[in-house]
């Protein structure tokens, strides 16, 4: 039987479930496939560290990238150890020796994407990378294929499973969020740099890879507007919930005309809707096609054994295509043909209903002159509420705004927060 | 410019929005493929019909199957013609003819698709049907690649949306069965004679195609049990929302050590669950692999765009892999090998937590007497409710079980039927 030879850069996690996947499901695979999968190599920082999995005697440890990449007996390099400009050398090299390449790396997609998706090209090797969003969920593959006779027009994301978690604790249980962190943390579902995570840069890197999919341009990752979720406090979770919605941290694209409105924000969901509905540390991508209409897939975004399947499932799509017998390898869905800037819609100029809560000083004249403000920036007020308490700390003023630019939110916020009555920066999130 | 040349057999809401897709994302579908995709010839039964969309002047319509499959200008047979022999009868020409075949018709599918199978592998030729299951949902590709290194333990599924639409009526405006179905009617949601749908038979047709491609054995459609919406009430949607369920129809399969759990049933769903929460003509598959975990895919079910959009999905599929740089074409996803016939839990034996409704006399010793009866079958009750006016009718008397075997709940049912407080048969449903 054929035996295609993995090349692993990394054994931690998502390396570890793959190495176990194979282990359990090793029969089946052969017979879907034809093929034998075997792991040969894996690069390792520390040899002498102990290892949770024992991938069998078959397989050789290095620390030694060179020995990784330009070893004749590997026919894929599965790169797993994260980070950028080393990952990025061994991803190059790689292809300099002929080898497929599959990573989970979104953080050097997003950063050096395009460069690699040359790269490949010009060596005739592949690039796959369906467990760098969303874990198992085959959204990578759905954009790629399945949906490739669509025009996508919208897409939505909850592809952060450390701030889904949080959110959803601090939903149904009314933790503040450095509790809920520190619940993630205990967990092993935020890292001890949970940055990335709770900030939407994580997010913000997967955003911009799956753009890359459904829209066949590229955004660059730097001019992404990105706003993370530690300014949620539970006060804000409990008017979302009065108003019918619940706070997610939701990574949004969508073609206006011709341009690209894309960004990473805590969002007011109505809770009628299935996105409000992902809960604990799961992902969602709703995209809405012109054809097929929406579509929401669901399921585990990270973890060693479902971001393993989506390792697997690429390393499976590259062996049924090796051999002599392939077509072309089509790493962008796009016949690898050069991926243009998008047109932007400046990130001021999107349109969205605002959450704004202002904290101000229990005093007469102060509602009117927020609605002074809002009024001369041209932003329509449909709902406000003012309660609880009066105390040194001030009063929650919230308001729910129409749809409304951007910009025009953050001049009356910037206003706002200027008068003598406000008593905290004011907190304002996008309502979908 | 290489052209992908379609004959499509029927000219239904699906031909014509495949027709449509073709024309509005003509485009797209260029840059993603380098081919084109054109409609050369499309077979239907009314010559003179007026259609809804006129394909464009490189079109010949004919009403001849033989001018069809044996044109020599024609790559791929798209078959959307429905039925049994003369869609079974158009498809083996075809493939004789060494065309590749799209085709939607999973009733087909379901009786024949072993002996279509082996005539596709036989000649070498493709064929795809993603859109005979769940419309837009990419859920055979997802099963047949995206998941191929998983080992799937269980699946269910709403693949009927006028099934899905009447219970939600139901649901959400108190509507009983006749009038949600009439309302369906009118929508266009459901046909003149709606049994297939209404009575489970077309989920169970979807849930035969997908077993194949998920557990790689064929579950024969005639010994699948299977049980229709017809026989839920208003009375029953009412006694779920209070136990905390909602009513869906289901298709489910579960691997219970090497055999196979499946059927089609309306099934009382935890209102907490994702599945509960789709609505109206939505599908969903909800998926658990023992790598990935629970996967949910969610979309629109039916219509021309939707179910259009996959089958331009299998077309592009194809088209990918034409012209000799093709690597197999792997219809089943096992290598186009024999499929051979699953080990199968007789029905009685599938075990449950059931919902009965009696409807039974008012008087002393009814509940002693049904309880003695399912206790004596080793039937566990886990709550009972009895309200509601006696009248002519009688009063309804709620009981939901533990965990039993079908068989024993049948027993239960038949036994205190025929006792003389009966006034209606016992309503039975399964609870997920």
């Amino acid at each position: 039987m054929d035996v295609i030879r993995l090349g692993l850069a990394g054994f931690g996690t998502v390396g570890t479930g793959l190495a176990r996947i194979l282990d359990i499901n090793g029969e089946r695979i052969e017979k879907r496939l034809g093929k034998r999968i075997e792991i040969r190599r894996v690069l390792v920082r520390d040899l002498d560290k102990t290892r949770s999995f024992d991938p069998g005697p078959g397989v050789t440890f290095t620390s030694d990238p060179e020995a990784l990449v330009n070893d004749p007996d590997i026919d894929i390099v599965v790169e797993l150890m994260g980070g950028l400009d080393t990952a990025k050398a061994l991803i190059l090299k790689a292809f300099a020796a002929g080898k497929h390449v599959v990573t989970a790396n979104k953080h050097l997609l997003a950063v050096d994407g395009l460069e690699l998706f040359e790269a490949a090209a010009a060596s005739g090797t592949g690039l796959m990378f369906e467990a760098s969003c969303a874990g198992g969920i085959p959204i990578v593959q759905t954009l790629k294929e399945n949906l490739a006779g669509d025009e996508i027009v919208k897409m939505l994301g909850i592809m952060n499973g450390t701030a889904n978690y949080i959110l959803s604790e601090m939903t149904t249980k009314g933790m503040d969020f450095t509790t809920a962190l520190d619940e993630a943390k205990a967990l092993g579902y935020a890292e001890a740099d949970p940055t990335f995570d709770i900030e939407g840069h994580d997010t913000a890197h997967k955003l911009c890879v799956l753009i890359r999919m459904a829209f066949g341009v590229d955004y660059p990752l730097d001019t992404l507007p990105v706003q993370g979720i530690s300014t949620v406090t539970p006060l804000d979770i409990e008017f979302a919930r009065r108003f019918g919605y619940r706070i997610k941290l939701l990574a949004h694209a969508k073609k206006v005309d011709d341009r690209l409105e894309a960004g990473v924000h805590p969002a007011l969901v109505p809770y009628t809707y299935l996105l409000a509905r992902v809960g604990g540390n799961y992902n969602a991508v709703r995209l809405e096609g012109n054809a097929v209409g929406p579509i929401m897939l669901h399921g585990q975004g990270a973890g060693d054994l479902p971001t393993g399947s989506a390792v697997l499932a690429d390393i499976m799509n590259l062996a049924r295509q090796t051999g002599g017998r392939c077509h072309m390898l089509d790493n962008t869905g796009f016949r690898n043909q050069h991926i243009s800037m998008a047109a932007i819609v400046p990130p001021g100029e999107s349109e969205s209903k605002f959450y704004f809560r202002f904290t101000v000083a229990d005093r007469t004249g102060v509602m009117a002159a927020i609605a002074r403000s809002m009024a001369e920036h041209g932003v329509s007020i449909a709902q406000a509420v003012q309660d609880g308490e009066a105390g040194a700390e001030g009063v929650p003023l919230v308001i729910i705004s129409h749809e409304t630019r951007a910009e025009a939110a953050e001049a009356v916020i910037a206003e706002v927060d200027a008068l003598d009555f406000s008593v905290e920066p004011c907190v304002c999130f996008r309502i979908l």
